[in-house]
């Protein structure tokens, strides 16, 4: 059996290890994928810290291959494969779909079942792709065509969470007449909490529903994150010493944090939308009064919950990267804070200053 | 001026009085309506003891008419009155449309500015239906064909509410596949906070998608309303003794209180809806985790706060109350559980017991 | 093997026979079913007449049971069934899914595969419901909670029809604003192109819309009819001899004919929708123009070819099919306007005057 | 009163000139702007050749300006304009909002009494914009914020009838289930009839739907259109030639002919959707058999006439050109074939040779 090198865990135990594994096998698997970067989330981090109860290894296995944004590329395909060759860039999906109504039908981010049926690369149950190759189904990889896009393409699989969340805000919105007498969004307020990755990325999308956009933090941010946010012409302010002199047309919160969230749904305007993404199952709790609930039903807001995203996410993904690519001068690339090599674990115990997007370089 | 008598209080000061006032003028108005029945809700003993703040009188009056349930016979049309004649029963509506967006298009239960935009009859700005006579515009009544269910007819208003909830679920729940892999709701779990008036209109509501319905309680209930319960195939429990075995689908809530929609939001299921309709400033806060938030994202849970109902949510209350006054021996009457004098100004302070809707009989 | 009596005839060839068969097999089914009633619609005659080259026989059989609208009494359950007991009403569906991606969500009436993917009791490949017992899934059937109304139930089947038309009305009219300035459809005209079972429920529904309803034909009808729309306060007009003043908003097509469905167009309102729902491969063809297509650009026109229902859309005929059992008189019930014994087979040859629906009674 | 040199028609007679008229006067307008370009199709030619029969010049006008194509540089504003100044680059809408529920809300190209409620630049009672200045409200204009993109922005007017056209194919198409059963549009086919600019745009946008995409036409086009195609990933096939071996998903008209629409949309697959977009009055007539109608019926084909777009196609309309104007070596700068002077009116009669988009230069 062959043998390769792979940056593993132990779910949910937790620990990080860059070490030798043996590869995994070809069989049933149409296709041979080499990482070109692979992206660093909180998720991961949270793995290597043991904080992710739901997590858990491979059958069989005492560990998981770490890593679920991934650019690969294919490196071997097998017979009556068509659509991909060698050589071709390419992005896998994380979720992997179960037997359920939603899944059935491409949605396993909507998976009704999400306990049971579905499996999650690098997270539950299925290697992820932090290792030297892997072989997976054609049906599990999206196309990068522009060469020149390789690297800001790691971005896809966090992008893909933005365009389902907007998604979930296109459906939602529908309840009321939600844009201006004129037809747009425009003037619209929509706030992000937290000015992370996903923040950034939310706050990119945002920008092209032409609404005013802000990213806030209950703390000051560094220049090189400012710059980027006046580039794309949205704004930042510390919510600890600010406050919006408006109502808030749409909020996103990718902190998972109470207490920011119900003080921002304060805000909401009426038929406001908020969309739930950040998770910190850790942060601490915060009350909810009856004069909010009031508020929620008096302004007719809607709060949605938005978790992963589908195929058409992925290719949506792409879709504006290749926008943003070239877009006032690539600033998309700012995001990519830090390239290491797979042998640096230790960015898994320790996020570097300032970092919006820490990549691995495999090759 | 014409003297008529009239059930008002003085917003948002509070109190009650059968009183003799000023009859209101036809000027600019079309139809000429008296009360048969007005129906009491919340709304109107919350104004009585002063508690909304929100409330307000009508310009250059120190009193506003109380009541925004009603069914009233036309007792004079004015010239060039088409589609309505003397003796038609009709339904006025509350809330009249301003100048948003979504009010010039007939959705002022969307209104966008709904501090400013809107008034409602009997609470804020323009008189209600507890008065011998007023004046209307044809636009703002619906007429009620079916002359067998005047009574009932009674419900109207209250049934628009449920209607308008229908709607939001209707519209957010698209976002992801909701239905079960036949199409259906069957075999769904539609849960109902509360026990009071809008609640059992909910649950006929819930009945007709077919799904499984409970209505809950932090206490028990007598016989008389679980026999209407039971008669139409729904379920109680008091939630201080039991818990649903299964997962929540639709949960709907007309108690505004933080801690039970909180633990039952707890119990919702994977792409679970949430429609938030009850409201009591006054119920204690509760505490909301950073788990629940967790567990709302990786749901795709959604959360819809819904108030107040259109003109087609009238007209949709108006089709199934006409179904409702037939089927299973027009059990829909019992809601109807007391039905009183104009004088009886004693029933805005004190609820009657096992009170489900009390009705004003006005001829 | 039991014998028992059905109605064939052999598909695609055509002919009709009450003739003594071997009784289906229980093997895999849950319930044994004994129609109470069935309809007859004109698939069955065109069947009959040879005229449909898309239907085929069972296989290994030389004939096919005709029959697809009926309503039966449940004389058996297998074990470990819940939710159906032996004494339960019900209407079997006529169309049973496939593999692709509608029918695995319970849509087989939006079949993707349509020529392949599906099968059609009394039609395509599986026997129909008029022979004296026969064996389903409990799947495949439909609860009548109400037992006052076994006999409308024959209805639910072509009702369903309606209810998929209108849900196709409400999905394709939201590309624009089709409602009034209040909300409401009221005083927009519906046209209803036919005089058949199936216009008359269009017509009972669209009255639920609370549009103008109007059924047209290209000939006088009788005064049984008439009496029927005059009571549900419908319309009728013979279009060769009149023409409406006013716009057309919903034109709804029963006959297949392409000249009025062509003609009618040509009345459409702005934002107009037209759903083809009537079939009829030998009617003579009818041109269309330049001027015509034009039209229906500028005018945002939308027109939708609407066939079958799924399970849901049963239920809510079902629903409907409750309220107007009781209203109006129970005016619903006029249109059976026959009821027949199983071995008066001459109806499937010869339509009898003034016919809506024809029934058999096989108890 | 200050004299401007423009190109006008006298609609609905037709000819044109270019002629010395008054300028327009600034009195209730806000800004003052000087177009860049314009640009030419097929409304203005048609308008120049008097085949249009609904336009009419302005009042007490016995000419109109031509042009509703423009890239406009602002050269003043007024008091109190806040979001544009002065040096702007900036695209004016054609269609003005009238008084019906659809203009109110920002959709005037979904106008309920298009014969009645609106006015469009250059066509209908307001001039165009082929002049040397003229004056607008604000509201009327999209901002470009890129100015690398100015003379590509030019597309901005036909491209948003590209973006309204999806936009109703996104809402029709969700009446079943459209997408694979991986929630793409992977190989979805997608033919666009007709090979003008709006075709051209129409298949820039499906490539972005990932569809495979079609154009085609009842001749053969030259090597400089084939090319744009191919760099597009695109195919073109002359359809008097060959027929597509597989269905057709989606199915845009560009030409308006009733014989190559009917013809295609017996090719359509189940839920297959045809966008009509083009308009050709005097192409002569074609005819629709019942069999057809039995097609699309059986098949749940929608066929949606599209016509215009909102503000909010404007600007999804600059969002996609801003991509374009870099992505595949910013092969849609090619569209743009000609850039004419204002004298060179010869251009309304006679269409240059493989002509997709002219220009004309205004500075």
């Amino acid at each position: 059996m062959d043998k390769i090198n792979a940056i593993i865990t132990n779910n949910p135990v937790g620990g990080v290890k860059y070490a030798s594994i043996n590869a995994g096998i070809s069989s049933g698997k149409s296709i041979k994928l080499k990482p070109l970067y692979t992206g660093l989330c909180g998720t991961d981090r949270a793995e290597v810290s043991g904080s992710l109860s739901f997590t858990y290894n491979p059958p069989d296995q005492d560990y998981i291959v770490l890593g679920h944004e991934a650019v690969c590329q294919v490196i071997d395909v097998g017979p009556n494969v068509y659509g991909i060759k060698e050589g071709d860039v390419v992005v896998p999906v994380v979720r992997r779909a179960g037997q359920c109504v939603n899944c059935r039908i491409g949605r396993p981010d909507n998976c009704s079942d999400g306990e049971n049926d579905i499996r999650e690369a690098g997270v539950r149950g299925i290697n992820g792709f932090m290792q030297d190759y892997f072989y997976d189904d054609i049906k599990n990889v999206i196309k990068i065509n522009d060469k020149s896009m390789v690297k800001v393409a790691t971005l896809t699989e966090p992008t893909k969470n933005v365009m389902k969340g907007f998604d979930v805000f296109d459906s939602v919105s529908k309840r009321t007449l939600f844009e201006n007498e004129d037809s747009t969004y425009l003037n619209k307020n929509c706030v992000i909490i937290g000015t992370g990755g996903e923040a950034f990325l939310y706050a990119f999308m945002a920008r092209e529903y032409r609404m005013n956009v802000f990213l806030t933090n209950r703390h000051d941010i560094g220049d090189y994150k400012k710059k980027i946010i006046d580039t794309i012409h949205a704004k930042f302010y510390d919510y600890t010493k600010e406050k919006m002199s408006n109502k808030i047309d749409l909020l996103i919160d990718t902190s998972g944090d109470p207490e920011a969230i119900i003080k921002f749904t304060e805000q909401l305007n009426f038929n406001g939308v908020l969309i739930l993404f950040g998770t910190n199952g850790k942060a601490p709790a915060w009350q909810i009064s009856g004069e909010l609930i009031n508020y929620i039903v008096e302004r007719n807001i809607t709060v949605s919950g938005s978790v992963d995203g589908a195929k058409k996410h992925y290719l949506k993904a792409v879709e504006y990267l290749e926008k943003w690519n070239y877009s006032e001068n690539s600033v998309i690339k700012n995001l990519i804070t830090g390239e290491f090599k797979p042998e640096d674990i230790g960015i898994f115990n320790k996020k570097p200053a300032d970092e919006i997007k820490s990549v691995i370089k495999w090759y």
